[in-house]
């Protein structure tokens, strides 16, 4: 039986064979923190007394998570990273010139096919939809990963998921994977990869397949990996800060199981309160009251996210009542979502335009819930009490969905506020 | 001896003869709290037994201090007094729609020239631009003004201020506040008016009118009061909610004392930490290094502060290791700022642009300062702990000065990074 991809990538960074279950030494290829781990990385790298980290090109740290500084708590931490960053000359972008670290890292080119790549920080897993096995460790484990440019890796089992047929322009990324994951459960991969692959992939767009690979780790896996095609490659190729070899898995690749999904017959779908895995068609969901609508974080804020939420409100009114934050995960999406007019539209409609940034995503801020509110989110995680209030509920749910929902105050498909037409010009883009 | 121009206010909104230090009761022309001090005032409010407000269009609650909502103390607070607007069916405007309260209440023309106006926040004082007698007063004041429409005032003495001469391109109405503040101490004015006319005013923009009015208090004026002119009927006129009828003072009004500038020899001057009357040429202040800039607030958030700042930077980066913060102050700003492309000039430099909120400014959040930090700000006050660490320090400065700083990353007169015709085409404007 041949290699998963993760095994490949692993082979490919090691000297062991990389076979499932084994625990391999492996080179990093690239290593960051951000605002709220940086800091006790950075007091964990000076206890273990390490000097210098391995490579300044390839260690970053990066204020997301509560920037601007929220409060002196935050201002102080960041102040620490950033120290650090300086004294090592190790790569750091001050606010303003960043954004989300899962947005903003493989847009520079610093995450690319076929790499090994870790962060202190969950949503690592991101960088999966460029082919590289990126995902989270503890601040520590960052740590020592700066010290040496290695860890260590256990060889993971890997659930094969595989997309057929055609896309219909209401579904996006986000459907799919929380599609998958009302499936299988937050548990439905734990410690095991998923390996994403299928002719509905071909056409699927680069943002579409970050926000899938996003939300691996909320099925409870280490990492979620496309298998690179040619727009993985365009993709990095245009935009690489270093060579990479891109890997992929045998033809006989030996798969956990595997789970199929048919476009076709997909469509809109939300993660009610309070599990990612508490999935139901969006028209199923009884259209509850809404009292604010987040677009962005490291799940939805990407160049596509806006531009979809931005064409359907166009010529829209965000409901009375509702609170509406977009937030782009980037300058560069920010950037060319102004110059498109797409940050226009939603300042027209009536909703709050804010500076890349983690914001409410994780109840940091520029958005947190009071006690008996309800958000629909795109961003991934809606435990209790993520957004604020433990007595606030969160709705996950795509761009499209949001948008829709933040124009009539409900919960709503879609389907049910544009015409077909509108969805014909998203299809397979 | 005739009435100043406070005292003509007050006499028309009053059966009493209002002279100086007379306690009056005055009708109210409006009143409005903000998402800190609306929810007590509501309390307050229901305290007193009262039942309605006493006229739905000239009662106001808006949330712009920590919004969006920072965090859940903040999304309760804010909640309490949506709630209380929502059920008396008074003016609220959700964010997104909104803006800081003493840029978005005149741009709306909720307050205008003649008005008596009451606001539960320091700076309605900024009203004065439009020769409103516009104060702030505390929530429990607040709720019996929302309650009866009516409340007491002390006729205040009047200092009148005039500005003679030709004002220099660099010289803007924050520089012309902050030398009044720096002369006559941040006591000069307790319990009294400043009354701002002279030739010099004739051709100052309203933005920088707002600015002058904004700081009385912090001089310790009550009130500051601008004459009104053709500039302000103008303003007023284009953006009426209602009738009004402008007041000015008697030519031989008894003014307990006079101070005159003469702008043809003003220079860009800026409040050292820790008091806005620390005030020195910006020249001659030893141009510290910074480590943020914060341009916006009810100070300097307006369309001509954010253009002038944007001009400036046109084509220039920020300082690498400086966060440079630009607010501007209402949605109205933010889409006029955007459609000019001075956004895009911002973010090219790599600023933030955030959403319109008071930010930073009283240490809100969006860009709170940790220990050992210092920042160039457009705001108003530079009290110990202002917009965070009590070990951090702020220094008050014009929109200019402000953007030539966050270029150098040094506190840095704005004439020593542009040339002359650069201000030539600002003067008189």
């Amino acid at each position: 039986m041949g290699r998963t991809l993760v095994s490949a990538i692993i082979a490919a960074h090691s000297s062991q064979k990389a076979m499932e279950g084994e625990i391999c030494q492996v080179k990093v290829d690239f290593a960051f923190a951000n605002d709220i781990t940086g800091a006790p990385a950075a007091e964990s790298f000076r206890e273990m007394g390490a000097d210098r980290v391995f490579d300044r090109e390839r260690c970053a740290l990066l204020p997301d998570h509560f920037t601007p500084n929220k409060d002196i708590a935050s201002a102080e931490q960041t102040k620490k990273g950033k120290e650090f960053a300086r004294e090592q000359g190790m790569l750091y972008w001050e606010v303003g010139r960043v954004g989300i670290e899962h947005a903003f890292l493989p847009e520079k080119g610093y995450i690319l096919p076929g790499d090994i790549v870790l962060g202190a920080d969950s949503h690592t897993c991101t960088g999966g939809a460029l082919g590289a096995l990126s995902t989270g460790v503890g601040s520590t484990d960052l740590a020592a990963v700066w010290a040496l440019g290695e860890t260590w890796l256990k060889v993971p089992p890997t659930v094969r998921v595989d997309f057929r047929g055609k896309r219909p322009g209401w579904v996006t990324g986000k459907d799919m994977i929380l599609s998958l994951i009302g499936r299988i459960s937050v548990q439905g991969a734990r410690y095991m990869a998923l390996e994403f692959g299928g002719e509905g992939i071909e056409s699927l767009p680069m943002d579409d397949r970050f926000t899938i690979a996003n939300m691996a780790v909320e099925a409870g896996a280490k990492a979620g990996v496309f298998v690179p095609d040619e727009k993985t490659l365009e993709y990095a190729r245009s935009r690489a800060a270093r060579e990479f070899t891109p890997r992929y898995p045998d033809s006989d690749a030996a798969y956990a199981r595997r789970e199929t999904f048919d476009l076709d017959t997909m469509g809109p779908v939300a993660a009610m309160p309070h599990s990612p895995d508490n999935v139901k068609p969006v028209r199923e969901c009884g259209s509850p009251e809404i009292d604010q609508v987040f677009i962005g974080a490291c799940t939805n804020g990407r160049f596509r996210d806006i531009e979809t939420a931005a064409k359907l409100m166009e010529g829209k009114k965000v409901a009375p009542h509702v609170r509406c934050i977009v937030i782009p995960a980037s300058y560069e999406v920010y950037n060319a979502a102004m110059d498109k007019g797409y940050l226009r539209i939603f300042t027209e409609a009536g909703a709050v335009v804010c500076t890349p940034t983690c914001g409410p995503c994780l109840g940091g801020h520029m958005g947190i819930l009071a006690a008996g509110e309800r958000c629909v989110s795109t961003s991934n995680r809606n435990f209790v009490g993520r957004m604020g209030s433990p007595k606030s509920e969160l709705i996950l749910a795509s761009p499209l969905t949001a948008a829709a929902s933040a124009v009539t105050g409900r919960l709503t498909d879609p389907r049910d506020v544009m015409s077909e037409d509108f969805f014909k010009n998203l299809e397979g883009k």
